[in-house]
């Protein structure tokens, strides 16, 4: 903004980092041989943009440099992306407007302010502005203090700075980046808007989420300007994973008035994912969608790879679409507030991430446990390197549809596990994790039984999740089963093809495959050895 | 079969078409050298088919001749493939079982027969190959007649035989073909067999359909073995449209066993098959889905393109998904049992694509009227014209994402329509295709007030609409309309973008243009010159 001190705190912070410092209107001036008054009344505001753009480009494509440029630059669309592909980092410099008008006192020659009340001028230019500005990397708030306490206001904030992880998920005109970092629900407005068609959505959140985040959330959509046309709240819980609740959220945001650019955020689990994400799909044949996952199983599994979907009495899943996100934020700290069995059952995916990528177990038998006892640091790696795995299996068979291997393979565990959770009827007496953990036990057993896996992986498989508190034995399930319902249940999975089960097994860590070929007796008297009935 | 009498039959055959005579199995034992039954034995069946292949390629892709093949050739489908793209006739010489067992008396030492119980194989052989040989393009039923006989019954039916006119629509890996013709469903299963990916399908139609074109649509399919795993009907109207029977649909398909290989196929009109589609779309994230229309507005509108949806109490097709069919069969027999006023309404949108495409206009003035009164011929040319016209722009703009332009073409008249619909309730007073109607009068006429086309071109469209029965002004319709309630439907329509209304206009026939630039005060003063209130 005129008066925030971009060119005195500018040089100032250039002398301390050792770096040039340049001021873009100075050189847009200088490569056209004409005052940027002269260029504007000349050429027109759209011409001079391109220019300015074309300038601040080979400017951040040179030696690193502090970079002064007037607000009207941060505001056009295709600069913004500019200076996010350079890797600059954009430093914002919020005054408030009285500072702002004591500063400009004096200026009222500019072309800005002649005959204009300079309050009125600034009050506009703010309104305007400020939801673009909220998209610069550090946001540093100047008073009427000295110029060096600004200048070192500045170093501290870039030194705390740290952007999120960036993952690609490359799926052509598809692709999408999962963003894995601390605080990203308070710069969710900044990080979502140059995805954003419009800058308006609606929020689709359950009622436990809710209290805990969405305030932040609506915060830092607010400081981007993002409107929120609705927040839609479902009951917590898989039951809200039916049609009653997806025809009552599309009905929800179209009265809303949400068009067709504008985006669905999923603010919570896989629950609300799942639903929330179907809902865009389908609701006007499709709208963007957004995920802002809060718990570990979402962050590392359900929010990465647009499968959306509800259940039917039938069973899970059956219903859906596959609707890939425009963005994942994936902010750890929400992990902070969840239960720590519900900690617990995320990581069962993290495990298989891990047992499906090799590295990955290694860093889980060494660290994992640290990652369940809610250790910020193991959470983040574990949140990275699981959608780093999820986004590559996906990128290479986006609709699952390879015969072999493919994102089949993140079906590990999975066979077993959904037979499990199905007996169990959903009742919360078994998380979907806990189903997983106990199915990654049963996956390598029946390995090591086939032959296809050493001996001793199943042990060590079993060891690591009972470590972590997480059942991964048929026994560590209070009350029984029976291996001929749970074989039934097997038999009539969703991935069964033509009428034969498949199952992922393991030649190791890092070495799964998928496979149609387990006589069913082999499964049942793995079964019964672990304890299930008839 | 072993002695349907492919070699006497295709020798009379060749000489009374003045063609040469060739024997696929001949030809074989030439190239490689061997007996078939030596390069069997040696070399096990999939050489030789591949083998075969090749040489019944190299022959078809040469000058025109009559072929014998042995029915095992037919049976591979990679063989029928290269047969049906060299564009060859396949006739399938079809013999009851006595017919055949006489025949191959005296045939005891051949391999095939050899030890065995020559009832027993030609059993198996008719089970196994009868649903593939369904696939051939003609079948003559041969009896213990002489050869001229049945020579002479095959020379009838290569006369009386038509294939079905076959427009792509050219979607990359979402390409498939639009059939029109007559007799489609009785070839139901002959015409689907190629594209689906596994013999099994649910079929889903309504309780009027049902039973005029059920049971010819079923043993067509039967005949070329595609197992139904279930009829699914719904009742009639648009109604049907909703989230309960979407769910009904869905559960019943998987109930009945479904999985991903299994196609869901719309017996119906527009309801149906968007209904239908959408079932289609969302279960199992996606199951492959064929287009049955049997309404004109189905044939020459909605079953092509790949929309599929349902409605909202809020408005029509407000939830859904593009989700292409695998083939869409478009059988102009069935359009003789549509109600007049419902074949009248179908016309409609055959008016707007004349209008949209210019040619197909000057056919509607001259030869509309025809296709309105149920002309087999006419009506044939409007669906395929209208085919033809919208299976191009749906190529061109598959999720209509054109700013300008593209699929939104396809709204011509349709903004009025909608609105006029909307206002009736959808209770059955008002047709879509007559709101259509009325729709193309007002955009007509708003293109002339605008100054757009010639002052003349509302007038021909008007009467030739109401010379074909359809109402083609406000005052067409019984009842009055607000001008103003008119005008708020039409600022809440789906295509509203960021706000503006946007229309599709006309210069003249061939020549419309899609526009936001319509200033509310026209639309409104041409309402109220039509006769709506305020």
């Amino acid at each position: 903004m005129p008066g925030c001190g971009k060119s005195s705190i500018g040089r100032r912070l250039a002398a301390r980092l050792g770096l040039p410092f340049v001021d873009a209107d100075t050189e847009i001036e200088a490569a056209a041989g004409l005052p940027i008054t002269e260029i504007f009344t000349r050429y027109g505001e759209p011409h001079f943009r391109d220019g300015e753009r074309r300038v601040i480009a080979r400017l951040l494509a040179g030696p690193p440099l502090v970079l002064a440029t007037g607000g009207g630059a941060f505001t056009d669309a295709r600069t913004r992306a500019a200076v996010a592909r350079s890797g600059a980092v954009a430093v914002w410099l919020r005054c408030t407007l009285p500072v702002l008008l004591r500063r400009v006192a004096g200026r009222e020659h500019r072309p800005l302010f002649l005959n204009r009340d300079p309050r009125e001028v600034l009050e506009r230019l703010m309104t305007a502005r400020h939801p673009t500005f909220a998209e610069a990397n550090v946001t540093v708030d100047c008073t009427d203090e000295p110029p060096e306490t600004t200048t070192r206001k500045v170093m501290e904030a870039l030194a705390a700075h740290r952007e999120p992880a960036r993952l690609p998920v490359r799926l052509g005109a598809r692709s999408y980046d999962v963003l894995v970092g601390q605080g990203l629900l308070a710069r969710a407005g900044a990080l979502l808007a140059p995805v954003l068609p419009a800058r308006r959505l609606v929020v689709v959140t359950d009622a436990a989420v809710a209290p805990l985040h969405l305030p932040r959330l609506l915060a830092g959509l607010a400081e981007a300007g993002i409107a929120v046309a609705a927040t839609i709240t479902v009951p917590p819980g898989e039951a809200s994973k039916c049609f009653a609740e997806l025809e009552r959220v599309v009905t929800e945001a179209l009265a809303a008035g949400a068009d067709r650019r504008t985006a669905v955020l999923a603010l919570g689990g896989g629950v609300v994912g799942d639903l929330a994400g179907f809902a865009a799909a389908v609701a006007l044949r499709g709208l963007p969608f957004i995920q802002v996952p809060t718990t570990l199983l979402a962050q590392v599994d359900s929010s990465v790879g647009g499968k959306t979907g509800i259940n039917l009495a039938l069973g899970k899943n059956l219903v859906g679409a596959f609707h890939q996100p425009q963005i994942v934020l994936a902010d750890t700290d929400v992990l902070a507030t969840l239960p720590p069995r519900e900690l617990r059952a995320g990581y069962a995916e993290v495990a298989k991430h891990g047992l499906l990528q090799g590295a990955l177990w290694s860093w889980c038998e060494a660290e994992g446990a640290r990652a369940v006892a809610g250790d910020p640091a193991a959470l983040a790696h574990a949140v990275l390197e699981s959608c780093r795995l999820k986004a590559g299996v996906v990128a290479a068979d986006e609709r699952e549809e390879s015969a072999e291997g493919g994102r089949a393979l993140l079906n590990l565990g999975h066979t077993f596990g959904h037979a499990l959770e199905a007996e169990r009827g959903f009742d919360g007496t078994l998380l979907h994790g806990e189903a997983v953990a106990v199915g990654l036990g049963l996956a390598a057993a029946l390995s090591a039984r086939l032959g296809h896996s050493s001996q001793e992986l199943p042990g060590r498989v079993i060891s690591h999740l009972q470590e972590c508190g997480l059942p991964a034995r048929i026994g560590d399930i209070p009350g029984g089963f029976s291996a001929a319902r749970l074989l039934a249940r097997m038999r009539k999975d969703k991935k069964v093809r033509d009428g034969a089960m498949r199952f992922v097994l393991l030649r190791g860590p890092g070495d799964a495959f998928t496979t149609a070929e387990v006589p069913a007796a082999a499964v049942e008297s793995l079964l019964r050895d672990e304890g299930c009935g008839a």
